[in-house]
């Protein structure tokens, strides 16, 4: 019976095919919406995958591929009724960066075999995430250090695109070496790359800001203005390919995109080599993370709107099927990109069928337009990145960081630099463990606060702050932090060190109300404590000691050896070892008793 | 102004010079004490350092030269009155085996030399440590974590030395490895070596056991039989040295300790290479890190029994200064040894003193008594290890961790296990990490209860624990963690789900007083919450917030854009929100109202 295989029943497979809970009662308006909203996000899609694959190192067909299987597969396994998957920025950067590391040269078949490896590592890594329900481990980038990421990831994409713009070349994964590259050949700059280049982002700039004030005043509705103010892209492509044609770019040196495949994506399969895949490794689980991140994010802010709620190990599930589905299709990695979500929520998007009827539309594109690419301007697609990546680059994290808490503000600053200085990987895994490394050192040293009792009530407060009440013959501190181990001895010493002094103390009560946990380490800590105390005449105590943390306690012998009681409440231990009508001295704190200071 | 340099006060000077402290009213029978004392320990020091030697895989001599001047320098610079410094059993292991990575032989100039460097690097990061106070580092090793580190290494030493009782060649530096090669040599025993080494041991144990009890039943005074008893070493070393110049153990086979160079320590240097530093530098951390947790918890224990403090930043600085002794006079990394100082605690050691006389009776010893070891036999050198280490090996951590706390059993497993399949180094900071990342993964799912007041009090306690009063419109939560990143969302998470199918409620009042930080990214998560609430018509409020987090939240906006209140007390809340008097349901959970569960 142990052995036996359990059949999963239909709650679990509804959880792993959330398509089942919205196919069953698709109906026609919503095939109208989502069809709507799939017409809107090709046109924005198309440029954008070229663009992004330009980003990563890959051949602009890649990009495409990555936009068709898998928007397939997230809309059977995803769960977010309007996140759309397929190429991103940041995540194009760490994929050129990572294969960058193995020192494969762009444009080598090399180097898309190891983009589609990577999609597939990351799809892996993201598909036994979601089924051992392991998406709290996106939890450990916190706020500030993905906003610092991402400001620093949109400066070097900016960065790195330069060289299209001016059509000369620059090597470095690192802002710096990337500008000095770029400076050093500054001299060969192609004109007219530069003017296509400067003219487009000028364009798109304008486009977001311009041109949709523009059609509503030439009489359009706000909506339709809205969407076509996303085609701007589109409308670029479109020109400078012209002008490119008209023009002979490619006869004046202009870089051009050049042949791209027409037709359906092939099958594909990644390189089984254990080497590389250790290679890889690293590269695809931070991938994984930090694409996990960006999608969710913009996943639990959409359904929030509507007042629907996504799973996130589910997320993972989806997400990792879109890279499997992206490695056997020639792609590479994906996820759910902020802009082009937001898009498709707008156009009305209603369930993830929009994804996959998107996935139609780029086919088609893969499949029709490709010829017509052949003569855009590289310029045009890098103008494309920049513009949208710019909107990412926002500096106030430091501002409101360096306000707030110190600690968030040295995490968001070392994520900034170092990936600026170093490139992303090492840049977003120091601010993960910068940060980590903070709070632990804040628990090893904890806050210990000596308190009294409020007047006219049963609560305690920290007599530096409050005006209270205190008994000369019983020391009472509040120690605001679990007791474990890199804090146990700390505690230890700081009470031995207060008590040094304290002549005609019988009695310390310590107020666990702020003890979460007491680890094995600690509690010798308190035994220690409890002898040395019992040694000085003075009896230990505690006081409102969680269930948790009690029920733990009382496996062990310490409660039979404790010289003092545990007492429910801290007011009942002060009733019980002093009388607390008889309260002698009131010490006045500066803060006087205000309000919950 | 702000750039002249601040002259070290008295005060510093004393920190740094604790000799200073005790020397200046050093009294006659102080010095007759310290004398005592230190013949005791000489006499014991003598075989272990050259066991030690033997066992770090150097020439016994070093043993002897690390016992020389290191005691010095702690004597100077030391804050213990009873520790004694010198080559010990765990410290000369990972020597072994941070040498042994770098691929160099033993026996060899440059395994010495090494030896040499690896006590430099770790003394300068010891001082580094104390300069810097980064003393607090240490507790990052958790107690559970150094028990079963210590255990591990006392069966891998014990097994080290097995093949010096057989007297065949044994590789390895994993139990695995080691037992499997003394397997495969067992054919090449040496009759002759194993009965020297199995009667040394034999003996040694009953020293241990059986000697001092005899020796009061003839006569002896107890403390005289005790300190005989400490002698064992030496007399089995005596022994076992006329019998190999008796019997011609030499010719016969079995390995003999052979040249010892007659003489004080020379001068000698570290190499100064940075690849070799570099190689070096994570072993000579961890020796540092593991030599002062053995060496500041025996210091501590022995300070506690006279009532004495040590200053565990200066200890760093004390045994950092050792080290840097042991680099320039030809000795190997030294730490505080366990049974040592307590042998030089009980026979009466008061100051640092005894340690530098010590120092005067082991430089007689390599003066004058070296010739005498050429004929020592090496498997008496290893006997005295085996049963010195096999004292160290104690399972009972893995019983009292299973019972207690499963994170704390799975760190000290992992510990154990680790470090006998794959080596001290790998072995301890796999404890260490997983330890964190226990600790971690608890407050990233922390307990959250729901609390009601405590009838008769102004005392709140879960409601699934106690018998409690709630009001159908307010609802009290307990968050039991500090909020930061890694919670964050979950706590939102937790929330939003709880009041998913609560519907008559217009309250949610947040029992912060187990919230003694609150990041960046739980402020925006409770920023959220406060948004979401306020669409579902209920109002957040926050009670018992501390002063450290007050006076932060205070920078922000939160408090202006907080659509309820901040309650000093958690009753006050209640009484503000619904009138205490006619508290409707009195909810009664399991554990009734027991003291404090």
């Amino acid at each position: 019976m142990a052995l036996a295989f359990k059949r999963p029943g239909p709650g679990a497979i509804r959880r792993f095919f959330p398509i089942l809970d919205w196919g069953s009662d698709y109906r026609k308006d919503t095939l109208v919406s989502d069809l709507v909203a799939a017409v809107i996000v090709t046109i924005m899609l198309i440029p954008q995958s070229l663009a992004y694959a330009l980003l990563a190192g890959l051949p602009a067909e890649m990009g495409l591929y990555a936009s068709i299987l898998p928007l397939v597969a997230y809309a059977i396994f995803g769960t977010s009724r309007a996140l759309a998957v397929g190429p991103v920025a940041v995540v194009s950067l760490m994929t050129a960066a990572a294969i960058g590391n193995l020192g494969l040269e762009q444009g080598t078949s090399d180097y898309a075999l190891a983009a589609i490896t990577l999609a597939f590592l990351s799809g892996a890594i993201l598909l036994v995430m979601g089924v051992f329900r392991l998406g709290f481990l996106a939890n450990f980038l916190s706020h500030p250090v993905i906003a610092g990421f991402i400001t620093a990831s949109g400066l070097l994409i900016a960065t790195s695109q330069a060289k299209h713009i001016l059509g000369v070349e620059a090597q470095g994964h690192a802002l710096f070496d990337r500008v000095g590259s770029l400076v050093a050949n500054i001299g060969d700059t192609n004109w007219i790359t530069l003017v296509v280049g400067a003219a487009s982002v000028a364009f798109l700039f304008w486009v977001r800001k311009g041109m949709k004030p523009l059609l509503i005043k030439v009489g359009l509705k706000p909506r339709l203005a809205d969407i076509l103010a996303k085609a701007g892209p589109v409308l670029a492509v479109a020109v400078t390919t012209l002008f490119s044609v008209l023009f002979d770019f490619q006869g004046r040196g202009v870089a051009i995109v050049g042949d791209v495949p027409q037709g359906l994506p092939p099958l594909t399969a990644p390189q089984f080599d254990l080497e590389l895949w250790g290679q890889l490794f690293g590269s695809a689980l931070l991938i994984s993370i930090i694409g996990f991140v960006e999608s969710i994010s913009v996943a639990q802010t959409l359904a929030a709107k509507k007042k629907q709620r996504i799973t996130p190990d589910q997320e993972l599930v989806g997400l990792g099927a879109s890279n499997i589905a992206a490695a056997v299709s020639g792609g590479y990695p994906v996820t759910g990109g902020f802009a082009r979500s937001v898009v498709n929520f707008d156009a009305g998007a209603e369930t993830p069928a929009a994804g996959a009827f998107t996935a139609v539309g780029i086919a088609l594109a893969a499949l029709l337009l490709t010829p017509l690419l052949y003569f855009l301007p590289t310029a045009t697609l890098a103008a494309t990145i920049i513009v949208a990546v710019l909107s990412l680059v926002d500096f106030s994290i430091l501002k409101r960081t360096w306000s707030y808490s110190k600690a968030d503000f040295a995490a968001v600053a070392a994520t900034i630099l170092l990936t600026l200085t170093f490139g992303v990987e090492l840049g977003v895994s120091a601010g993960v463990v910068l940060s980590i490394v903070l709070f632990l050192y804040k628990t090893s040293r904890p806050h210990i606060a000596e308190i009294g009792l409020v007047p006219g009530t049963e609560h305690f407060r920290n007599i530096d702050r409050h005006t209270v009440l205190t008994h000369p013959e019983l020391l009472s501190l509040r120690l605001d932090e679990n007791l474990y181990f890199a804090n146990a001895r700390y505690i230890e010493d700081y009470i031995l060190d207060r008590l040094a002094n304290d002549q005609p103390l019988k009695h310390v009560v310590l107020n666990c109300a702020a003890v979460n946990a007491i680890d094995l380490s600690a509690l010798e800590s308190l035994e220690e404590l409890n002898r040395r105390l019992n040694d000085m005449g003075i009896k230990l105590h505690l006081s409102e000691v969680k269930g948790p943390v009690m029920d733990r306690l009382q496996r062990t012998h310490f409660l039979g050896e404790l010289h003092g009681q545990v007492f429910l409440s801290h007011y009942g231990a002060m009733r019980a070892l002093g009388p607390v009508t008889g309260l002698a001295p009131i010490r006045s704190g500066p803060g006087g008793d205000d309000v919950a200071t």
